[in-house]
């Protein structure tokens, strides 16, 4: 049974994909990272198929390791990525894919070399994810081949083993504030505008901000009271300088206040444009988000009260609270009007 | 010609969606951003639509301003979002587009309120984006219906015009640090994990941290050489400990090298999950990625030098310098050995 | 020169990819509607590439024509869609591409045809969109084969005249339409064509369009039975129009035919630019999707009898009918020759 498994195993597996507009920086340059992406899809996919040849639990492929890996040409949009993947080596309980990247421009038909990467993998039981399968073995065409292979799984094994005890003495060098307090929570996202994300002016959408404002006003409540929350409201925002193609977004969130059942979040957006030679951050927008959170029966839960720390933090809860109280009032004058 | 353009104005947009996994937080509630998203992609295509019926330039409508909106249920995967956008009021540059929200329940067939929302829009010509175009009236229902979104015109501008003022005097608080120093380039990156990040088993793939990875190194180098970018090579990449579906990742790279023509970033994955009680954060992958920047034949261009500041950036610039070394040297030695 | 093009051009293209959440419906079926966007995407390189082989303008394949297609059995979450395109006939300035999709499930190894699909190209000109360029020859095996293939384009040549004549009027809406009526069920989507939606010539990908038609036939399909759906087969689709950047897509079905255990749905695509003037909405593509419902055991369910109201709709129906007993009885020969 071993022999037509570890030749099936052995056969080559290729993705092609069209690169897009969205895969690119401004400039036509395809992210690096979108390449890394396809390389490790198509080893999950290969060393998958391979490690459920044999009997026993049904597994995946876990990614453990990236060899040094370099970009040999820079590839564009419109370009076509061929990814061809191939199982080169298996250890008992690991298997080395390795990679090519071929960039074909469909235009004039030229191939080039783009990426070579090798990449390990541990097969672990769907079952019990800590649980290692055992990896079929494949066959090799000669023995040099697997000496080969035997050399570069121990030289990783050795790196491997010392980066685990380099990572595991690791301090965070972040300064760890208390929890419920306004740094605790505090969040920030920085994104870099897509061609997708724009108008047909190649201004960021209104609409796109405000969807990274919700996210990080999520993170920073979710932060706060650690359970499932849903924006109940967004105070009015203003929108008094575009956002253009070229930049970077740093979009923070902070707690500004905190009633029983809600939070109230102040989300400032700033930009930066990448091309421009002083590269000023400007605020791009700002707005209070509220939140709330529920339970199963998605019914308010409370909410953990807020240490303030500081001048600052406490003026701005008391403007908050004033918001709070204010909305409140509006809400029950609308709801008496009604009766 | 203004009769028929005010009737045709007045005629309300359905957009209609269904709401997918990625669209929504671990428990299934959809992200009160992708609801704000999609009003004002509706928004955007009524007042667009709306402000090219006249003669002159062609032009987009950008978001200026969203009152206040409360999201009154929550909505769920498998609904639909039924937004309808309709023109309610035009001064002679700006438009209100309110817009409703109703989820649909395709099993139940219960339809609910999910928001309500009203957006100011202002046209900007195609040809210059500064130009304001005048916007052509609508007809109203009545008098009054017109003296009501007047006042509501009125009330707004007014608003808008307070935040700016209170916008420009922001002062930005974060600490602003010295240009080609380390900390000037240093960025992160905070990433809420979907769904389609994740295997089966539901742990993020091991490629889509590496584009996270590239994606916060290339910002680094972006900031530092202020020219455009690519990813030339990665270093050997270890996955010690996985990411798993609830969790929030934290991505930070910041510059340890610089030579004539490169750039080496060390980026730093820290997850931690929503979901635990005590949410320690942890190191989950580290690596060191080497940029290049290009000219526009896609030439290498020089790099400004790294200002090196304190014991810990110097360590951390002599073992990059090492890893350069050792990998120059290892390009020679392979040349050698193909001639 | 001519021979080694002609050659190369034969060699097929592979195209896999993992199906991830958001392919699919909340119980695991990839959408229909991404099999044809993958389908398209093959189609698109492998004929983009055949056309630039030899001298003249660079161009891009343009979908024109995507042949009647079935979906022989569901896809789901976790699996690799295997997509193997090939050119099976050229004609002086169109090419069909002849496609396969294999689903292979990677934990048992089990491999199914999921779906065939023939699509017909024509190569446009990246300098003047409006030019048709000339097709490269391709080698046949037997002459056969050729006289086969000419029959298909000769076929597919006059269908594509006759819809050309149809395009048929916009549909209303009704207010409150009673369950299992057409009107209960007919759904429309707007869409603000995106640039990673879009060719190299700022065209919208077939398969892109051909996905959001899926989706709102899905949606009618589900509103009417209420149960889960997928797509069984879409009948031919011509592209008489191209749609480009610009644009704003409005996608809209309605039940056609329902029989016992299926329901075809008309899908009807239009476009209008945002920019210009006078923004003539036009009809781009249409085409007839046929659902059926699936319990959990992925088995077949009846789907409830549709309530027709007025002329139009039985029109319709008693078209939708004859499509389908035409179907049924080439079923029935095809299952009888291969006996």
């Amino acid at each position: 049974m071993s022999v037509p498994q570890a030749l099936e195993a052995a056969s080559p597996l290729q993705i092609c994909r069209l690169m897009r507009p969205d895969d690119a920086n401004i400039v036509g340059n395809v992210h690096g990272g979108m390449i890394l992406k396809m390389i490790e899809e198509a080893g999950c996919i290969i060393g998958t198929r391979h490690c459920n040849t044999q009997n026993g639990d049904r597994c995946m492929a876990a990614l453990v390791r990236v060899e040094k890996t370099e970009f040999l040409f820079p590839m564009f949009i419109g370009e076509v990525a061929h990814v061809t993947a191939e199982i080169t080596y298996t250890s008992k309980h690991s298997l080395e894919v390795q990679v090519k990247v071929i960039a074909e421009n469909l235009l004039t038909g030229a191939k080039k070399l783009a990426n070579k990467a090798a990449l390990w993998y541990v097969p672990c039981s769907l079952q019990n994810v800590e649980k290692i399968m055992d990896v079929p073995p494949i066959k090799y065409a000669t023995e040099e081949e697997e000496e080969q292979g035997r050399k570069r799984y121990e030289a990783q094994k050795l790196e491997r083993m010392e980066t685990k005890a380099r990572i595991e003495e690791v301090v965070l060098l972040l300064p760890n504030p208390e929890q419920h307090t306004v740094g605790y929570s505090q969040s920030s996202l920085i994104h870099l505008v897509a061609p997708s994300d724009c108008t047909l002016h190649n201004y960021v959408h209104g609409g796109v901000t405000m969807k990274l404002m919700d996210e990080v006003a999520g993170i920073v409540a979710f932060r706060h009271c650690n359970t499932n929350i849903v924006t109940a409201s967004v105070e009015a925002i203003n929108f008094h300088r575009k956002i253009n193609k070229g930049c970077v977004v740093t979009v923070t969130g902070r707690l500004t206040f905190v009633s029983n059942k809600s939070m109230e979040i102040e989300v400032l957006v700033d930009a930066s444009s990448l091309m421009e030679a002083k590269k000023q951050k400007y605020r791009a927008v700002s707005a209070f988000f509220t939140f709330i959170s529920l339970d199963k029966d998605n019914k308010p839960l409370p909410v953990p009260a807020l240490k303030i720390e500081g001048e600052e933090e406490q003026r701005r809860f008391e403007e908050g609270k004033a918001r709070y109280l204010q909305n409140k009032a509006k809400r029950l004058a609308n709801k008496e009007r009604q009766q």
